[in-house]
């Protein structure tokens, strides 16, 4: 029985191969998250049971595809950055996104009880069929590296603004005793500074003591020895120039670099020993990319081992 | 503070939109799932409780979304057609794939532990994130009836061949002594009839027998009264005339048809009461579809009650 | 000197795939003919000069393209219609866009002089570096017989509207001497009746008798011996059920017909034979296209000699 | 009479957006040139009529869109360059890519007899409705700059190698009395120094002598005063260098700039001032890019008058 006759059906199959040389942004997006924080009562504005759940499932998704040098999330959203030269899945833009999807909804479910419950105050709820957590997914490319830092700049300043809203927003509510309509209409066309103002003078809030992971995000990377950070060290305004020699570097290989295969395989063993971590910082300036340069390289920094110790450059 | 310095980079994105009036299949695939199905003990060549739990989450799919007129399933892939009239997210292909790969693997993972270990004769494992189950996925638009349903024919065709060289490869080594490549080599060659031959002559296992899950994989639909089907009645060879009238409605009617808000509403809640249902039979010959013409038309049939009543047509 | 090094640049290329069994769309758009039609004193409201050369060029692009069953123009725009079968360079869509872009510009441009000059009464100016004609086109698929023929309605209507708007605006201005904007103002929210009715009570002119070319457009195509119009001679509402049945043997032959070489060639031999034609007739109703049955099954249909004979069918 | 009931055929229509912040090349083929190329008795290997209308055809189009910063060309395709920072009808490609296509081709036929004709030795044959001379065209994206002189590298070496492999097949022919099959045989497994060694010791040619446009191909562009190439002057291999700091300059302003309309139409009548030529020359090495800065940076030279006095900075 040949299989041949309806086999034609696979004309129809379109791939997209995403254009080589720019760098891959994965944007995923909790669905219906409004309506799932209420079903399993997240606190507000922030839950840190669910923020660090969606940092869990994100490092899952660092751990397991090195192509992807960092996360970067914030409320129900991570966006993941693959290195500009990776060829994973031959750039295949719908292998590429539902494959990061589809892990990152794997581990969010698996580890829903341990955050949602036992992290919770006894108020946790356990994961139910009824409110399934799903997250939509698309992919972006970016033909530059300055593109792709606007887009992470894009991420964290819209954060803040969200942030610093919601703060204010739900202490008026929780603590001011307002209606959520009240709230809404009293934070109409104010600034930053009238928020601030709001939190500072009202309620005894400095909203610079907030938690990091709220006012910043989650970034989740793999962690190397740090490089010094010129900028900082000798108080120039050097950033900048420091910034561009790697531009150079990168940019100037247009030609594909040819990896020995015993290079490969000594990075892909330095990127597995690499440990990911979680951290809550600026990503707008340049210090974190200039102390953090295999992030842009996409080469293996140098490791260092548990006592802290950094191995020696090769 | 200002987003909009940043928020050119929007201007990267892209959506691409599936061609309007054409149905849509989006058909996942298990990533890695024959290292999974080690790691997770499967019986070899088919575990009823894995494809029970790919079939629960295929309900689950169908369930929530109500523009998928059927899932068929077979192995660790299945395809959900949506009806060529959805505009479901404005038929944006990344949305539509990802929710699909998002909510199937949300439903899998979930249900893993029960399918696994509870259903399991003691051998099962629980989920671990050492071996998380993912899926990818894709989206094709076939532009007529009968090419979709070559789509399906194809996908059926190609689970009878896998299933009887997959069935006669285990029986070899399972009860034949043989090692797997041992097996392979007394395969190579041999068409259906052979296969069908050794497993009789040789370890008395009429093919016919086997389970009809294994055979025929899994279709997952809303299930209304039945139609009833004039081939089988008749005894004459109509349903092909019967078929084509069925294109003649649907084909016709290009300009897209203005449903009432009212006629939408009835049509949704006549959908949420009817049953999704799993059963496992030929979706090649035409006596499925003609019983059902409600997969063809997109418009609910007839809902049965609990007593096994049929609503009168309104 | 190996020329390797730099051939990676090839994998930025893209190459789209209309998708199979669809009916593609090629429209062509003059651009910026407002100003080219008073650069070369182009009659108004219609110039016959200038239409009788959109038409020699499209009359051009069908006969070197075998696979296009129809093209249909009106003022400056023509839509060149390829058969759903069609696999010329398969189906990649730049190819098909940009070859009968450029040869309907080039069949224009050397045609140019002739219409321009040596039809005009005098007044003919040569073709210009200063006001080279140009073209854009774009294609679209169509997956279903009536969705191509509501296109060709699409078009076929807006030519009608535009027509009787030019038609009244421009005997405003010439024979009513209303300035331009004058006329714009008077022809504001009126409808077709009020504008047949301003032709006719203030000019005389009935605009029934305006010649076809500028009131239906023109269609370009191979014409064969018409099958008889069974709604005219039985004077029936049948052309939907006469149509619907072409559909079907059409819809029906999903798997793609394997047609022999002897056939193709026979058939390539006909369609050469066959005499394009311009006709400027209704093709919004059934009559037309029941009549020319090749242009649905782009099979071709049976030639007229010279003596006006029909072929014996084969 | 309303269109509104077919108007919703425009849902099918697709626009591709081609990628922000990238370089954009449309490259057209001559279609069918072989046979072209015989009917109209061009001179081989290069026949200098075809080429300078070839030439005269691009410049047409460099001239009439400001966005293309250079066209490189080559026996019967050119590619057109449009700076990355180009918003040219939104990007939309089929636009980008029909419309360059069109432009060339009424160019080239417009262009034909005068070329064809007076400037052949009497044996020149007007244009012919039986062999319209049409081209097919593609549009691809660079990301980086250093993709983009690859590519063009990637053009002249297979400009040189064609060149080499042709003027020695027809000099075997023409002047060695070989049959075109005895020529190739010969030619089988040779490398360009065998190519040279045979010109040269059969023949007395110099390969080294032969015109510049056959060897180098045609590169048209706007001219203004050469910058000094700092790598010639100083003789010092600092070429990457400058070129590198070039890169800077444009990659930084990844914030796509703000010109002020006063600033663009400077611009723009700096560049309708400027000439457009046509030159031989090498591109593959640094020095034609570094003295002439206003390909990369899109900004408008120094303007040469008449008296070949450059104008001063402003």
């Amino acid at each position: 029985m040949a299989n041949s006759k309806y086999e034609y059906v696979r004309n129809f199959e379109r791939e997209e191969i995403l254009l080589p040389n720019t760098w891959i942004v994965v944007r995923i997006d909790g669905r219906g998250f409004h309506k799932l924080s209420n079903f399993y009562a997240f606190a507000k504005p922030n839950d840190p049971r669910a923020l660090h759940l969606m940092n869990h499932a994100a490092t899952y998704v660092v751990q397991s595809i090195p192509d992807i040098i960092l996360g970067y999330g914030v409320s129900d959203e991570y966006s993941f950055v693959f290195h500009r030269s990776t060829t994973l899945f031959e750039r295949r833009k719908d292998k590429i996104v539902t494959t990061v999807v589809s892990a990152f909804t794997a581990a969010y479910v698996l580890g829903g009880d341990e955050y949602f419950v036992k992290e919770g105050e006894g108020g946790g709820k356990v994961l139910s069929m009824e409110m399934l957590p799903t997250f939509d997914g698309r992919a972006v490319c970016y033909p530059t590296w300055e593109n792709l830092r606007d887009y992470l700049r894009w991420r964290q300043v819209d954060c803040h603004i969200n942030n610093l809203y919601n703060t204010t927003f739900w202490t008026l509510v929780q603590q001011g005793g307002m209606t959520q309509t009240e709230a809404e209409e009293h934070l109409k066309g104010t600034v930053s500074g009238d928020k601030n103002e709001i939190l500072w003078s009202r309620f005894g809030i400095n909203y610079n003591n907030e938690p990091e992971m709220y006012k910043k995000g989650s970034v989740v990377f793999r962690e190397y020895a740090l490089e010094e950070s010129i900028s900082r060290n000798e108080g120039q305004e050097t950033g900048k120039a420091e910034e561009s020699a790697e531009i150079d570097g990168e940019e100037g290989s247009a030609v594909p670099a040819v990896v020995s295969k015993t290079q490969m395989e000594k990075q892909r063993k330095a990127r597995r020993k690499a440990k990911v971590v979680t951290r809550h910082v600026d990503v707008i300036k340049d210090d974190f990319w200039i102390q953090r340069p295999w992030l842009q390289s996409g080469k293996p920094g140098r490791l260092i081992d548990d006592t802290g110790r950094v191995e020696s450059r090769s």
